[in-house]
């Protein structure tokens, strides 16, 4: 295998390791090496796992001393040993035909001393002359529910779509975990850290090609590899979507990830500018990042901007009508055909039906809901739909309430089915019940995005029309 | 009483009636009347209360045809009749003495027809003639938890400090049940629909009085009277906190509002400058509305917008600083001294003490808080703190896990009483199980605001600060 190849073959069989080592496992109660071995047991790993401790026999699993002394074949190590002993792992995995090493040890780059920086580039060195492809260090490795790779005993292993690439362990973490509960799961992630050589541009043109990678997001602090991530980015988003969190776009946000993963960040509106051309799309937190990846799963691609906003309460409708004009969307009234054809169900006093579209009272009649969508089929200006549902006070009645806002939200979604445009549900959280929980829920089952604010709608929207 | 008086005592004493009537109440299923008269007996209401219906007896209460036939006094009416006959029921309550009168028809000014238009105008000369103080029509009317006045069965009734004056009745009622869970009550809330006598000027007049409420929250679509309401706004916003939610402040906005309240909205432009001159802050929506009433009951007005972020993972803190940076506040460098402090608790491999403060392993050894909290302290250059918790994937490891969680924020909170600046804490929601309503109840019962994002945290910190 050659060190520098990035083909698709080269970096897809490192998420398929015939067995793992994790160097730097102890008897010690709380040692990192042990939840990391723990993490691949629980996860559902199912190859050969070893720990390796140069000093001591590890009761609980079959442990060598090196790396190279271990008898059978070894394909992918992950590193927890203190700084200064990294590189030689390295160059011992290396004797042994290792693949990849993940290294999860901490204190180079990102400690800001002169010590941190030389002991990283010694170990880019190391890696190239070892053949071993790099991941970090200061990172958490690799994650991927159809192998049991993991980088936490607990992590949900939620097979599914998203190729998650984060410079941040905590933030590809928290997102795995949102996105778990929100009904998406993911091909693959990669907590990558200080890049030392594997990052975002093998990532990026790893997933574009991957059949299993539909959607790809991307955390990213800084490189020093602009031209090539940037390329990257062009390629990949050319052939699927792919989501920007970029940290550190402010003067103080730069400072912040000088001692995080010591990226160079460069300034944040070249960055804004340079994610645009390539064709991506860029959030700004990581619920964003997660609510545009679930657009991006559930909702075809809208064909223009133009909302159709359906509410069952007048004021709502009414604010909500300014945030969407705000945000750069359309309302524009429906055809005077379907008008005719929902006045006819919905039957406000004197009222004619309008974009807001006030449901009102038919809400409650389920028997109209059919009627409503098919009349809304019929409409010719409408390119997307806002479902506003402020109902959860029903289940501040108790049991009956809960189970009549369950009865009227399945009712729903079931006629939902037959709309011809995608439909993106805001569900606000009024209480913190349990009976939310599972309208939540039965939302998200049901097949569609569901926001808890008209902004995190919109914003996910705006991101899933301008990423590919 | 004189009609035009709106002294305070004239205005408070509506929140009191000795005896209400609903007119329009029928012993059929689904009646609005009778959904009224449960909403005031469910929620505890002392008062006598008595059902009117011109043609025929209801079994279940005291009924008389006309509101003028029944015996004893009666201070307050709930009209809930076709809009065509709200007219001589007010007029005939004029003959009884009634202070007011909540207006439930719709079909006025709302609908868009010069009938709705004639017949708006004319309610609005009965109300003048007779003496009776109006609210809406099209409205749901009040709502005070200390003397028991609702508009549905099922309302939440927590006693508290927001006084809460909307133009929309779904707005209100949601608003309350957001608030129920989040930590807190109202004094009173009016909805008042379409503005025909009582309306934002006079409500805000009182609440700015009315020793009870201690933050005023409004929710407006428009006004004839925008001299008097900005008078109004001023006089309450050099006394009290006050945050305004405007609905149609966009052209599409406008539309909206023509067919819910039927009010004249003016131009959104106006509305922005026009309330930041009186001194009260403006939010974009429902939740921002109540996050600011939250941040004003629970947190002290930070002295400027120097932030200390605490948190515990290092990408959340960067991006986090971003939106910091973007949202016009500072993100300082703690002083040397408060650095050294810091440093000697939190000990990452290499790396200086910064702001954002990476707790990272300190925040799993609760020993270590009170110590960090202490060292804080000493700082001079924060002026309010917002607190980062990424942690309810502990809640993903069932049992243990959420109890783990639940140990540690209790002790984090404990800690917190003696942080000397104000703070507020961003939980993000990753998961949907019951044990994040655990830990956000926890949160709430310390006495803390709790966002579910960055942003609304700082949204809600930036009106705390705009606001008196």
């Amino acid at each position: 295998m050659s060190g520098s190849s990035n083909d698709f073959e080269s970096i897809d069989r490192l998420f398929h390791p015939r067995a793992v080592a994790v160097v730097g496992v102890s008897d010690r109660r709380g040692n990192q090496g042990r939840f990391l071995i723990e993490s691949m047991t629980n996860c559902g790993y199912k190859g050969k796992i070893y720990a390796v401790n140069p000093r001591e026999k590890v009761g609980q699993w079959e442990s060598y001393p090196r790396v190279s002394e271990i008898p059978g074949p070894v394909d992918h190590i992950i590193v927890s040993v203190p700084f200064t002993a990294v590189a030689e792992v390295i160059a011992d995995a290396g004797k042994k035909g290792v693949r990849s090493a993940a290294m999860f040890s901490s204190g180079f780059s990102e400690s800001g001393t002169e010590e941190g920086r030389r002991l990283q580039e010694e170990l880019a060195r190391v890696g190239r002359e070892s053949g071993v492809r790099l991941i970090g260090p200061n990172c958490m490795g690799f994650y991927c529910p159809s192998t049991g790779l993991s980088f936490r005993p607990d992590m949900a292993m939620v097979d599914g779509h998203i190729g998650f690439i984060s410079q941040s362990g905590g933030v590809c973490i928290t997102g795995i975990f949102m996105g778990a509960d929100r009904g998406i799961g993911f091909s693959k992630a990669i907590s990558y850290g200080n890049e030392t050589d594997l990052g975002a541009p093998e990532f990026l043109d790893y997933f574009a090609e991957d059949p299993q990678t539909k959607i790809i997001i991307l955390y990213i602090e800084g490189t020093k590899r602009g031209r090539l991530l940037f390329d990257a980015l062009k390629r990949a988003s050319s052939k699927k979507p792919v989501f920007v969190l970029k940290g550190g776009l402010t003067a103080s946000g730069l400072r912040a990830v000088s001692s995080h993963t010591g990226a160079l960040a460069g300034a944040g509106i070249m960055w804004e500018k340079a994610v645009r051309q390539a064709g991506a799309a860029m959030v700004n937190d990581l619920d964003e990042l997660i609510d545009a990846a679930q657009a991006a799963q559930m909702l075809a691609k809208p064909a223009g901007r133009r909302v159709g906003l359906l509410t069952i309460s007048g004021g709502f409708g009414v604010f909500a009508t300014d945030l969407i004009e705000k945000a750069g969307f359309e309302m524009p009234e429906y055809s005077d055909e379907t008008r005719a054809d929902l006045f006819k169900i919905i039957k406000n006093p004197g009222t004619s039906v309008k974009n807001p579209l006030d449901m009102a009272a038919s809400f409650f009649q389920p028997k109209h809901y059919p009627k409503i969508i098919s009349a809304l089929n019929t409409d010719k200006v409408i390119d997307l739909f806002v479902t506003l549902l402020a109902i959860d006070y029903l289940t501040f009645r108790g049991e009956g309430g809960a189970q009549w806002a369950i009865f009227l939200i399945e009712k729903l979604l079931d006629a939902f089915k037959e709309l011809k445009k995608p439909n993106a549900i805001v569900f606000f959280q009024t209480g913190m019940n349990e009976a939310r929980l599972t309208l939540e829920r039965t939302i998200v089952k049901a097949g569609y995005p569901l926001y808890p604010t008209v902004e995190r709608a919109l914003s996910a929207l705006d991101r899933r029309i301008r990423a590919r």
